[in-house]
C-alpha cells in the first residue's frame, strides 16, 4: 500500500506565484526546512475582536515523532515548539473553546533560509536563492507530568506544545539570476555588469569562553559541530547556485 | 520641545518574559533590527471565517521616510514592503473595507536575528544571544504611477505596500550563559563542562559568477561588500557576548 509521502495540496497552502518550478509539498524537503532553522516564526489569531492584529512569536521548534526517535523525515511528524511557551500562547492553547470543542489552537509556522544573494544584469532581476515553508497545524499543550489538569507550577514548567501539521508547503529558489532576454542581449551591459550568486549561510564562529568556564580547551564535540555546521552551510548555499532548475 | 525617540509601550507588544532586561522600545533599536535581517516575517488576518489560520509571508522590506532618504534611525519611520506583493496581500489591502473604511490591513511584522548559541552547564539553561523584533502597523498600497484607480498592468507591476508602525517592541538577550547558582556550586560538572558562547552571524560567502557572466573578476564593490558585511556579523556577535547585561 502507497504511503503518503506529501502534505495534501489546498487552496490555503497551494504555492501560486512560481508555483509550478518552486512549489514543494513533500514531507522530506518541508521538515528539513524546519529541523534546520535556528529560530521559527509563529502566527495565530488573537482573540480579542478588539485587537485587529494577529500575533508573531519567534520560537524554537523541532519536528519528530514520540513514538520514534529516530524517525525518517519523509514521514508524517507532529511539530514541537520548546524554550519557554509565552503564557498567551499557552493560555490559548489551553483555553476550552480551542481544546475540548475543536482541534487545538490554529497556528501558522514559518521557516525562511536565505541560500543566496543573485545579482542580475538590472536591480529588477535581483533575487535571493532561498527555501522557506509554511505549516498549518493545531497546536495542544503536552504536560510534563501524566495527571491533567496541571497544577500552577506544572504550568510554569510545561516547555512543550505539540502542533498537528494539517497542511504545509515550501517554496525553493536556485540557480543563477534569470535575466531578461533583451538585457542579456545587451553586450554594452553584460560587458560591464557581474552576475552571478554571492552564496548565504548562517556562520557559527570561534567560541568565547564564560568568564565562570573552568574547561581549559572548547570541547571536541564543540568544535566538531561547529566546524561540521559551517562546512554543511557553504555547501548547501554553493549547491544551490549550481542546481539546475526543475 | 522633546521629540518623540520610542514606540509606545501598550499591552499588545510590552514585553512581558525578561521584560526588564530585553525588553526595548526606542526607534533605533528597533528600526536596525528590521534594516539588517534580510528577510522579514509579515502576518495578516485571513477575513475568511472558515479559514481558522493567519497567514504568513516572507517578505522583503525597509524602514525609512519618503521625502528623506538619508533620514537616521532614530526617528519614526515607514515601512515599505517591496518585491512581489502577494495578490492575497495586495487584494487585501486595497479591499474597502480596510482602505476606505480603515486604516489599511493590519500587518504583523517580525524581524530575528541570532546572534550567539549559549552553552551553559545545563540544558534547561542553554538560550540564544539574539535581537527579535515584532511591529504592528497598517498597510496601504503605494501605486507606481499617479492616477488612481491603477490598471490591471499597473496592479501588477506595484511592487510597494507602505505600512503605518503604530507599535513596535525589540527583545534581546546579551552575555554569557546564566547558569543556576546550585549548578555554579557544583565543582565537578565545572571541571568537566564548558561553558561559554558560539558566536553566530550570517555568512556571505565567495561570489559565483553565472555562466552567462562576461566580466573577468568579481568588481570591488561586490568583494568589498561581502567583506564588510562579514566583518561587521563577526564584531556584533562577539560583542554580543562580551555586553553587560542591563
Amino acid at each position: 500500500m502507497a504511503e503518503e509521502s506529501s502534505y495534501p495540496k489546498l487552496a490555503r497552502n497551494a504555492v501560486n506565484r512560481y508555483g509550478k518550478p518552486r512549489g514543494k509539498y513533500d514531507f522530506q524537503t518541508i521538515h528539513t526546512i524546519v529541523n534546520t532553522s535556528p529560530v521559527l516564526h509563529v502566527s495565530f489569531p488573537t482573540p480579542d475582536p478588539k485587537d485587529l492584529f494577529s500575533a508573531i512569536i519567534p520560537m524554537l521548534s523541532f519536528m519528530g515523532s514520540f513514538t520514534s526517535q529516530n524517525a525518517a523525515l519523509d514521514i508524517p511528524l507532529d511539530l514541537y515548539l520548546h524554550g519557554y511557551i509565552s503564557s498567551r500562547l499557552m493560555r490559548l492553547s489551553s483555553t476550552p473553546s480551542f481544546n475540548e470543542e475543536g482541534d487545538g489552537l490554529p497556528l501558522t509556522i514559518a521557516a525562511t533560509h536565505v541560500d543566496g544573494l543573485v545579482l542580475a544584469l538590472t536591480p529588477n532581476s535581483h533575487s535571493y536563492n532561498y527555501r522557506s515553508a509554511i505549516l498549518h497545524g493545531f497546536a495542544t499543550p503536552r504536560w510534563s507530568h501524566s495527571r491533567i489538569p496541571p497544577t500552577k507550577t506544572e504550568m510554569a514548567s510545561t516547555q512543550i506544545l505539540k502542533v498537528t501539521i494539517v497542511d504545509a508547503s515550501a517554496k525553493i529558489r536556485v540557480g543563477p539570476p534569470s535575466d531578461d532576454r533583451a538585457d542579456m542581449r545587451n553586450e554594452e551591459v553584460r560587458a560591464t555588469t557581474w552576475i552571478g550568486v554571492v552564496p548565504t549561510w548562517t556562520m557559527l564562529g570561534t567560541p568565547v569562553a564564560s568568564g565562570g568556564n573552568r574547561v581549559a580547551e572548547v570541547p571536541e564535540h564543540v568544535m566538531r559541530f561547529v566546524r561540521e555546521h559551517n562546512e554543511e552551510g557553504e555547501r548547501n548555499a554553493v549547491a544551490a547556485v549550481q542546481a539546475a532548475k526543475k
